[in-house]
């Protein structure tokens, strides 16, 4: 075994530049699942990537299309009575706009000092790059892997997962598996890796108000006419109060409360108030009080506002009352939040604070339990010594303030738990324009990813489920 | 004089079909003044009225560049001793878009039924060239005018005047006049004509509220970072109170309490609730408690908000707490506010609510006086008997919502009385798709203005200014 994993990191260790290039290939396309325009390029990329897994000596590579981006899955299963790890990772990226804030087009990875500038570089392209290149080491540089693997790799994880989570309930079998590595987070700092244990469930939302039929002369009608930009805005307005709590009747009733212990670890390991703020590159704080701002972003739910629009907002003035307004937003929501009941109160709330004159209208998508694993599972602690091999340093445990659909269905529908093994940087700026890897990142993270597969094939119970996921494979032809 | 006048109604008489087909040509110009791109066609149609003035036999016809669209300016002064009237018009227009809701293009003026639709039809450019059709009516079918003549032609009234103004103040005296007659205003219904004697004044106003320096991750950063998009509803909804009044401290201190005299006229010749409702297309008020609409829209000040955008508004979804957000806005202001006053309390209100992790910034433009007129004048009495012989009805006095800034100009830099006739309907949807004007009013005005041409001959009492002006023209030149 320790044969198999010398091989693998000297085999790493030699294709760095190879493999720096082939990442670049893999973030040039503009696979962005919210714009149906790219549904092409999402096409063409869950193609690049499925190649890819099949030159690299995956022995099933598979691509099930759905009525949104395909499905890429690729299996290894030579190794018989030991454990199967579940990979995922995805393909899909946010949008580039805003481009002109881009230094270097968001489509045109470019390198700048020791960091890998393009959209997708942290979120998540590079991080699932990094199993592909480890499982890369071992299949070509040592002809075999220490344990079974499967892996999944979706496209739709910025829109929510809409067709992987039925995909994954209609496959329970064909993925069964002994644990799941997934790496979409962050690290704290370079050097300073960090395993997330929690993560923020969600549910997104649309609030519409329409008004007068057409635009009316703002002179003519200003005073006698609710203006729906004014009701919309009056709406928004009442969604918090004025301290920085969201003020939605029995929004807070389910959130789990903490014991002073839970938060005293937190306090200790996670980052301080100044850090997040730094972060974020804000001066002040701002949210709901008694909490800290890791808090606030991790134990405590929040309702963020993504966008809004109505009327005419380009140059110059157009003096009307205009038909409607429309505004996005998001829940962040924490155990014990379920994002079904909290659309139901959201929805209330909106009928309850509507003024009559205008019509309102709220749509809502993608809800999203939120997740919280095991720290002493031995899948977990297996990536606690992996990273000190990887990057020199014992990981923290951190809750995270974002969402992966995947792992809560993961743990409902496979019985597994996921292991968030992130190797982002906390000023990557996903999600944002001139998102970065950190380069050396990318090279520590394959070789704890070997690490790890040679750890698990050891620590993990195996329930000797990768032949028999083999067998059912025959169903998904169907 | 009634010679020139019955020479003039039968040569308009005769040439209805050559009057509206010109008319068309002066429609297809998109002289959008509030895009910077139509700068040109804005130059163009000031260039193509120009020539017209000139073809139909106006003695000086000169165009005056600014910084912005060009004033165009003609003049007949051949009529000694008789009175001099100043017609003002505007040639510029709102924005076509959105273009997808018009039944026709807007700059491809067309004739449905008795109605011609196109972007500035009813505001201002049919209602502008009714005198212009007067004057040819004069000139060509009858060699002469019954008085004298000065017509300013602006091309941007739409974004506030900014040019004309200071044109008016700096040569007042080549502007001298005995009174200035407008047509940019509404009628009650088809046969019901309607004289405006006050006006609204204004302000734009744009609030920026800026936040984080890139757009945030929203799982991340939620919860702890205010949002700007919240930050702006925010302060939105604390323009006005619960009950629809504006909640700007000091606000209507300075607005003028009307006689129980005058809002019984008012009630009287003024359309109901329901008619502004009708015209508005919507089923239920609002506003200022206390009020009817149409004092809500005439006597009472207003704040409406124009557009608003920030973050993520389109497809998909984006979880990003956005850098900023901006919203547009107006007053509608009334005698005795003055919009550089309600500028500074609007500032300060702003400055006061403003929460403290944004910076809010607020920009203000296009002060404009609320107007009155004296519906006692003798220019604006005329009137009164010109509707009848035009339209065949005498007119009901009546106030308006919107605001024409150069009627407080001409009163305050050349001291003389604006009368305002219109010739547009309530449902002609200036500001709005679908703009149309009713093709009997065009010749009705045209006939009302022959009509009123030559009673003010007599009624208007000469300063004899017609020589003055004309030889100070000389001064523009420089």
């Amino acid at each position: 075994m320790n044969q198999l994993r010398r091989r693998a990191l000297a085999y790493a260790c030699s294709r760095r530049r190879k493999f720096l290039s082939e990442l670049k290939e893999f973030l040039r396309f503009p696979s962005v699942s919210s714009q149906s325009a790219h549904a092409g390029d999402l096409r063409r990329c869950a193609g690049w990537i499925a190649r890819h897994l099949q030159n690299i000596g995956m022995r099933t590579v598979r691509i099930f299309p759905t009525p949104g981006s395909p499905i890429v899955y690729a299996s290894w299963l030579g190794a018989r009575d030991k454990p199967t790890l579940l990979i995922y990772g995805h393909y899909d990226v946010l949008p580039g706009e805003p481009l002109r804030e881009w230094e270097t087009p968001p489509f045109t990875p470019t390198v700048r000092g020791l960091d890998l500038y393009g959209r997708g570089t942290d979120d998540d392209k590079s991080q699932l790059f990094c199993h592909v290149k480890a499982l890369e080491s071992y299949l070509r540089g040592a002809n075999s892997l220490p344990l079974n693997i499967k892996c999944i790799f979706e496209g739709e994880e910025e829109i929510g997962s809409t067709h992987l989570l039925p995909f994954i309930a209609k496959n329970k079998d064909a993925l069964r598996a002994d644990a799941a590595l997934v790496s979409d987070t962050k690290m704290i700092g370079p050097g300073k890796p960090a395993i997330s244990y929690a993560q923020r469930g969600g549910l997104r939302a649309e609030i519409q108000v329409h008004g007068p039929g057409q635009d009316l002369h703002a002179g003519t009608f200003g005073g006698a006419v609710l203006n729906p930009i004014q009701a919309l805005c009056e709406i928004i307005a009442a969604l918090h109060d004025g301290s920085g709590r969201v003020a939605i009747p029995g929004f807070y009733d389910e959130v789990r409360n903490w014991s002073e212990k839970e938060r005293a670890y937190m306090a200790r390991v996670g980052p301080s108030d100044e850090k997040i703020l730094a972060n974020a590159g804000v001066s002040r704080g701002w949210g709901e009080p008694g909490y800290t701002l890791y808090e606030r972003t991790t134990t405590r739910p929040a309702v963020v506002l993504n966008g809004i629009v109505g009327g005419h907002y380009g140059p110059g003035v157009k003096g009307v009352i205009p038909t409607g307004a429309m505004a996005k937003l998001s829940f962040r929501l924490v155990p014990d939040q379920n994002p079904l009941h909290i659309d139901k109160l959201f929805r209330a709330h909106i009928a309850r604070i509507s003024p009559k004159p205008v019509h309102v209208a709220v749509h809502t998508t993608a809800p999203i339990q939120p997740a919280f694993i095991d720290r002493n599972h031995p899948a977990v602690l297996t990536a606690f010594h992996a990273y000190k091999k990887g990057f020199g340093a014992y990981p923290v445990f951190l809750r995270s303030g974002g969402s992966i659909p995947v792992v809560t269905t993961f743990q409902e529908h496979l019985g597994i738990p996921t292991v968030l093994m992130g190797f982002g940087l906390p000023d990557d700026r996903n999600h944002a324009p001139n998102e970065k890897f950190h380069i050396p990142n990318f090279y520590r993270g394959i070789d704890t990813s070997i690490w790890y597969m040679a750890a698990a094939a050891r620590t993990l119970r195996s329930l000797n489920v990768g032949k028999r996921s083999l067998e059912l494979q025959a169903e998904w032809a169907g």
